[in-house]
């Protein structure tokens, strides 16, 4: 199962399979059911996620106790509170299996010893972070730019797989949108 | 001038200064007039830029014809369309100096030689974005959660210095608010 990992990896990157072999020892690998949380507001955010399957969201809860998704994570993807993690400090945000999911986890203490032992990594880490900065500041147009009715169009067409794995209701809370609203234009768009 | 630039990378990792005599000649240093624009939309965006002084301010145009502003950046801050410098593609943004400014240049080739001769840098550069990618979470989560007002208040509060130089309709073009709501709770806030 982590081989999907080791293929993620040199997408962007060239690693032995022996180097690999010991890069995955810093790593848990975690068996989540559908709605175990591993994260929780207020706490410390001290690990960084990698989905190997399954599916993730990151949320926080506002003062009216709704929650609001910032984010997703299906296979190949990364999650965390990233300045949280940075900082080693405590996060607003909770994250949450939406799937039955298993998931590659690791520390920031082991974070900082497995970049040290392979430095290559940090090209890898790097492309990372500069794709999803990229895809927010493409988010935050959209979301300066777009009517709701597009927001919810431009995101299933860019992200056919999401739209079809997540609920409604969830796909609502990451859009700004009520389910409400997008049972409205997912029903308006069939008809 | 180019010291600010030796002393922002030594914050995150070590580097010779005989080296970075080398490193800054991947660069091209920039002379900017106010008003000044270095990308345009619907061109290639192929630089990253750092800013040495000044101030830049990364906008779009919106159907209507208005600009709204994604980001700005000070003094030690880099600025680019990272997914269009990453893939080597069109942008979709302008990238205007909005004061007297001297920047730092690197096109998306330099950097890649810069990356094979320097990994060292990785890490520099994977710290940037890993922290920008950071900001832009929170700043998603505030986006859903806050009231306009909070939206202004946390904004001139977290960053004071940037509130102080930029002009009060690009703070509002930044804020997705209208400049006569900027200027009304800002005259609230004094009374």
């Amino acid at each position: 199962m982590t081989k999907r990992f080791f293929e993620h990896i040199t997408k962007f990157i060239e690693i032995e399979e022996g180097d690999f072999q010991k890069i995955i020892t810093f790593f848990d690998i975690k068996q989540l059911n559908k709605k175990d949380i591993i994260t929780e507001a207020t706490n410390k955010c001290n690990f960084n996620h990698f989905v190997l399957n399954g599916c993730l969201q990151m949320y926080f809860i506002n003062d009216k106790g709704a929650e609001r998704t910032i984010q997703f994570a299906i296979e190949d993807w990364w999650m965390t509170d990233c300045l949280a993690f940075h900082n080693e400090g405590t996060t607003d945000f909770y994250i949450q299996a939406i799937e039955n999911s298993q998931i590659l986890s690791i520390s920031i203490d082991n974070q900082k010893k497995l970049l040290d032992q392979f430095p290559k990594l940090e090209k890898y880490f790097r492309i990372i972070y500069q794709i999803s900065f990229g895809a927010t500041q493409i988010r935050m147009k959209n979301l300066y730019d777009f009517s709701k009715e597009e927001i919810y169009f431009d995101f299933i067409d860019k992200y056919p797989e999401f739209a079809q794995r997540i609920p409604q209701y969830l796909l609502a809370s990451y859009l700004g949108l009520t389910p409400e609203y997008v049972s409205e234009i997912r029903n308006k768009s069939r008809s």
